[in-house]
C-alpha cells in the first residue's frame, strides 16, 4: 500500500457515517499537517458514506480550515446531504481531542461525488498547460542552496517536486513578485495519481505568497477543488498562482495538468496573507 | 426597507441558530429562487448566529445545492465552527417541508465572517475591469427582441442589468460561443450594494452557458464568493465568464468590481451544462 492511500485508510468509528483515521507526522508542512492531504482524507471519508450508488469520485470538495491539525488520531464525522442521479453530496468534519479531553473541531467540508466514468469526456478550454522546460531541467528541493527559505519537512520526503527553474527564484530568496509556481509533481514512492490524489496536488506546493517575498505561514480559510477529469498516469504539473491580493488575504489559484494534456483538477483557496516578509 | 433587506430578514426559530425566512417569488429565475439570492440569505443568518466578535460581514461562503427552493417558508439551521480573533466561521442549511411534512434539505453552506474595517485596504490586482461603454450605451432586457430567449421571470424585475452589447448576443439567439456576459448591475429599488448584495451578484447575471448556445438550465452543484472588499455606492460591474468546460459541466467564474474600480468581490462555481442547445 503506498503512504498516501495508507494516510486515507479510515476504520469505523463509534457511529454510522463517523471514522478513525491515524494522521501521520509525514504529511506535516509549516505549522501542521498539510491541508490538502487532509482535505483528500475527508473527501475519502465523505466518498465512503455516500457511495452506495458508485458516486465515490469527488466532482467538487470545499472545506473551511479552523485549527491545526495534529499528528496522530482523528475522527471525520459524516453527513449525507442528498443521493442523486448523477452525483452524491455530504459533509464531513475533521475532529481531533486535546489531552484533557475537550473536542477540537478542526476542518469543516463538504463535497460533491460522482462517477467521473459515466460523465462526458469532451473538454473545451481556453486555458493553456504550464509551459516548463522538460523534467530533467527542473529543480528539486535537493537543489536548494544552503539557508534557502525552502522549509524542511517531512512531507517533502512523500512528493516529488520539479520546480521551474524561471518560477523558482523565490527558494533562493530572490521571490519574482509575480505570484507564480510551476512544477511537476507526483507522489515519492510511485503511486499514480487519482481524483484524490488532485485534492492532495491542489495544496501541495509552497503558498504562493513565498513568490511574493512573504515565507511566513499562510494560513488557508476556504478551499475547493473541482475535480475535472480521471488523471492519466505520470508527472503531474501544476500551476499555482494568485492574481488578486486584497483585505489581508491572497487568492491562490491551481491548476493541474496530467500527462495527456488534459487539464484535470481545478482550485481556489483564500489565505491569509503571512503578514512579517521573513518566516 | 428595501426588497433585498426584505428577503434576508430572519425570525427566530424554534431551536437557538434556527431562524425562519419567508422566500418571495419575486426571487424566481428559470427552475426555482436565485441561488445567489440564497447564499445572501444563509449568509445573513450565519452572520446573525456568528456575529458576537463584530464578525458579521462574509469574508469567504460556499453552498452545495441539493434541490430547488419553492418559493415560502423556509428553515435556515446554522452551526458555529469557530469563533476566532479576525475571524469566524459556521455552517447552514436551508430546510423546506414537503406538503406531507418531509423535511428537505434545499442547500448546505459554510461561510467565515470578519469585520472588513478592521482587515488592511491595500489590494494589488493582475485583473482589470470589464471594458463596458458608458451604461447609457448598453441594454437592459426591456431593448430584447420579440422571441428572445431571454427568460421572463419575476427576478428581472428586482435587478437592474444593463448588458454590454458587446456580449450579449446571446440574447438575440446569436451567442458568441466565447462564455463571456458582462454588465452594469444594481438593484431595481435603489438600495445600494454592500457584502450581501455582493453574494447576490456573483449569481445575477445569466448563466454563461447561454453564451456557449445552450439556453437550458444550468444547476449549480457548488458555489463560492470571496468578498475582498466593501462596495462603493453605484453601479457594480461584472464580468461572468468560463474558462473550461469538462465531464458536462462548466466552470464559471465571476469578478464584480465597484464605481471606484475596485474588485470586490469573485466567485467560482461549477455547474451542470444544459444537455439541450435550446430551452
Amino acid at each position: 500500500m503506498s503512504e498516501f492511500e495508507d494516510a486515507l485508510t479510515l476504520r469505523d468509528g463509534e457511529f454510522p457515517g463517523s471514522y478513525a483515521v491515524d494522521i501521520s507526522a509525514g504529511w506535516t508542512i509549516g505549522g501542521g499537517i498539510n491541508g490538502g492531504l487532509l482535505l483528500a482524507t475527508m473527501a475519502k471519508a465523505m466518498s465512503d458514506a455516500l457511495g452506495g450508488r458508485g458516486h465515490t469520485e469527488p466532482l467538487a470538495v470545499s472545506a473551511y480550515y479552523l485549527s491545526p491539525t495534529r499528528p496522530g488520531l482523528a475522527m471525520v464525522e459524516t453527513d449525507i446531504a442528498r443521493q442523486g442521479g448523477s452525483s452524491s453530496t455530504g459533509s464531513a468534519a475533521l475532529v481531533q481531542y486535546a489531552d484533557d479531553g475537550r473536542r477540537e473541531e478542526r476542518i469543516r467540508a463538504m463535497g460533491s461525488f460522482t462517477d467521473l466514468s459515466r460523465l462526458p469526456t469532451e473538454a473545451t478550454t481556453r486555458l493553456t498547460p504550464p509551459d516548463l522546460p522538460p523534467v530533467e531541467q527542473c529543480v528539486s528541493k535537493d537543489d536548494a542552496p544552503a539557508g534557502s527559505p525552502v522549509p524542511d519537512a517531512p512531507l517533502l520526503e512523500r512528493t516529488d517536486v520539479r520546480f521551474d527553474p524561471a518560477s523558482a527564484g523565490w527558494a533562493m530568496g530572490q521571490p519574482s513578485g509575480r505570484g507564480l509556481i510551476q512544477a511537476y509533481f507526483r507522489l515519492a514512492d510511485g503511486q499514480e495519481p487519482d481524483p484524490f490524489v488532485l485534492l492532495f496536488a491542489c495544496d501541495a506546493l509552497p503558498p504562493v505568497s513565498m513568490d511574493l517575498g512573504r515565507y511566513g505561514w499562510a494560513p488557508t480559510i476556504e478551499f475547493t477543488v473541482n475535480v475535472v477529469a480521471r488523471p492519466a498516469p505520470g508527472w503531474l504539473r501544476i500551476k499555482h498562482y494568485t492574481e488578486h491580493t486584497a483585505a489581508g488575504h491572497f487568492v491562490e489559484d491551481c491548476q493541474v495538468w496530467d500527462s495527456e494534456d488534459t487539464l484535470v483538477a481545478q482550485s481556489r483557496q483564500l489565505a491569509r496573507m503571512p503578514r512579517e516578509p521573513k518566516a
